[in-house]
């Protein structure tokens, strides 16, 4: 396998610790930092300028900003359409709301019907550049489903460690997909432990958030889409349901670069970044309203929203940046009330979302009563799954 | 409301009745044909040149094809970012089959998970565009989650009427987009007997497969996805699972017009297309082999692959038409058949396909057994939905 980046249109250069910069090649496998065990993040050369021209527009999916991503060679590429999901307008909703601009992208519609399929694509696909035999993943439900679909189309070994309470539906596509999935009683914490006693021996690359550098990479195209698709202007405001947050950090980090290269002109304002949790397990809203110092023994407990239902996110302090940085906040949001929110975004404006979903848009509506957010500022709502996953647990419940 | 059409970039020209070819205008609101009661289909003004430099390459959807559209004015589209689905390869299938190019294009991403996202957004645009209060239709599943999603998107009424052995997923997604939804013993057509009776006068606008002209115009499309990502060209045979036959029928129309465009050069051959039906129910196939002169009097059962439970299809003779006019087949596929090609493209693939996209995948390996197709064709398969509502049917069937 030759992995010189000087034949590939990626501008892959470097990993560096995401504490202490410390820097890693990009061109062997790697985990954590070996200096902090914190995350590694991706760096490219660009120096070298890089126009939008660069964007391949024939391609309608993630992998149309290549040169900006980590893989080196097209024929390592496992991809099932991943990326370039609608950007859409919430007419009726925005009107209910007297708010001027209300946009929601819709991620539900990637392949195995959530955001994940972007991580998992991208790092099932390094996973593969880098000779790795099978991968392991402690999942809430979708990455683990992703992870599977991602493997199989690769020939790659997959096995998925899911909480036992995961509706039913998660575990069933992993099966179609030939996966091996084990069920562990509690949180992805937990699952998070059961990986590393199984896979302690190292047989297995370990896909967990952030414990390899590339899931983030691939949920930075998030970013990307969202600048191209506002014709290289951004929303005043984002807001993003963040469990382990790769998605928050991804999308952040893709502004960053667009800066750096110019794709975002000087007056273009970065948006005010807002996490959105679920009110039974926001560790990062406890540590972000100092009531701990960080989320090492918070407490979390199961909710609908399954994506959010992460009590230890290695990346707390990754997304604690972000929210600094870009002046955000955080919102938690209650069960009962992300089920409201779906039932606004289905009966206003036909979309079936994931619970992260309604809860993203009852943040929203949080953020508009309180006065932190403008009826006049631009909002775009991430959703990061479709609600069909989900129906073991929202069935009988439409109309409240 | 004013519906010039020489405002729009429409080409919309005229309606004519599908057999007889009698005109009717294209600027009201028609149903079927008063001649014939038989489909009308949408015609073009294609004699002033329009090169493929009009396709909106900064519009990842269908509506990028907007001039060969019937849609008159922007400001009534009504969108959920349908179409511009992926084209896939299938190394890992094509490999273990010996075929030397096997495609997959996956409408499973559209908006409500399935194809009928197309068909049902242009519909419902031309209802809003031509003033209607509110639709009704009766359905497999499927066809009913899409119209009740883009009836709610565009504040329109919605009326679902669908078998009462519908998987629950079905019902439960039209009960988040606010719609109602009535339940009849029997399959399609027992439901549209029940839609005639119930909006005997007209009350709703009826929204059943060609007895409206617009849910075709969505799903040719399709056809033109197809070339445009294959840098027009065709592949030699493509599979199509076909009940009500609204995209085998779009598909080839959509071929017609490219044709006449002059999109595809005189020497790309048009393919061979396959009309996949279910053992249970395959009106097509019996009056294909002579047993039975039409659908008529038809008696089919209930299969895995709801969408295909159409024993009374109203566009036999136009389905006929394309099989003949393309050298194409029909075949006859199991449910259990069924299962084993989603087996195959879940776990070789990492796709968790429709029934009707397993449907599709064993007819192709039939017909490769049989001689009928070559492994040095190229080969085109449509799966038309996510295998997600459909779980409920297959549950425990992931190993066989």
């Amino acid at each position: 396998m030759n992995l010189v980046a000087s034949e590939s249109i990626s501008r892959l250069a470097t990993l560096h610790c995401s504490a202490c910069g410390t820097s890693y090649s990009a061109f062997e496998l790697q985990r954590v930092s070996a200096c902090c065990s914190l995350p590694l993040v991706a760096g490219y050369d660009l120096h070298e300028p890089l126009s939008r021209d660069v964007i391949d527009q024939a391609d309608s999916s993630m992998w149309r900003y290549g040169a900006l991503l980590p893989l080196l060679h097209e024929k390592n590429k496992v991809t099932l359409g991943e990326g370039m999901t609608p950007m859409l307008h919430l007419p009726r909703l925005a009107a209910r709301h007297e708010l001027s601009s209300l946009l929601l992208k819709d991620e539900g519609q990637n392949p195995t019907g959530s955001f994940k399929a972007r991580g998992l694509g991208m790092a099932i696909s390094k996973a593969k550049e880098l000779g790795v035999d099978g991968c392991i993943i402690p999942t809430a439900g979708n990455a683990g489903v992703a992870m599977a679909a991602y493997c199989a189309r690769a020939g790659l070994k997959a096995v998925v460690v899911m909480p036992r309470h995961t509706p039913q539906a998660f575990k069933e596509e992993c099966y179609w997909y030939g996966a091996e999935v084990e069920l562990v009683d509690g949180l992805i914490s937990d699952c998070g432990a059961r990986v590393r006693q199984r896979n302690a021996n190292g047989a297995l690359l370990d896909i967990s958030t952030l414990k390899e550098p590339y899931r983030l990479e691939g949920k930075k195209t998030m970013g990307y889409e969202i600048a191209e698709q506002l014709n290289w202007t951004l929303p005043d405001v984002l807001l993003y349901p963040a469990g382990g947050g790769t998605g928050l950090i991804g999308i952040w980090k893709a502004f960053q670069e667009m800066k750096q290269l110019g794709w975002l002109a000087p007056d273009v304002k970065l948006p005010r970044m807002v996490a959105v949790q679920a009110e039974n397990c926001c560790p990062l809203l406890e540590t972000y309203e100092g009531r701990q110092a960080n989320c090492h023994s918070y407490q979390g407990s199961a909710t609908l929203a399954n994506g959010l239902a992460v009590p230890h996110p290695l990346g707390e302090s990754m997304m604690l940046r972000v929210l600094r940085e870009s002046r955000g906040t955080v919102v938690g949001v209650s069960d009962e009330d992300m089920m409201a929110g779906m039932r606004d975004l289905g009966k206003d404006e036909g979309l079936f979302v994931a619970p992260e979903g309604g809860a993203v848009w009852m943040a929203a509506r949080h953020l508009l009563a309180t006065g932190w957010l403008h009826r006049d500022e631009s909002v775009l709502l991430l959703n990061t799954g479709s609600g069909q996953k989900y129906m073991e647990n929202v069935a009988g419940r439409a109309n409240g």
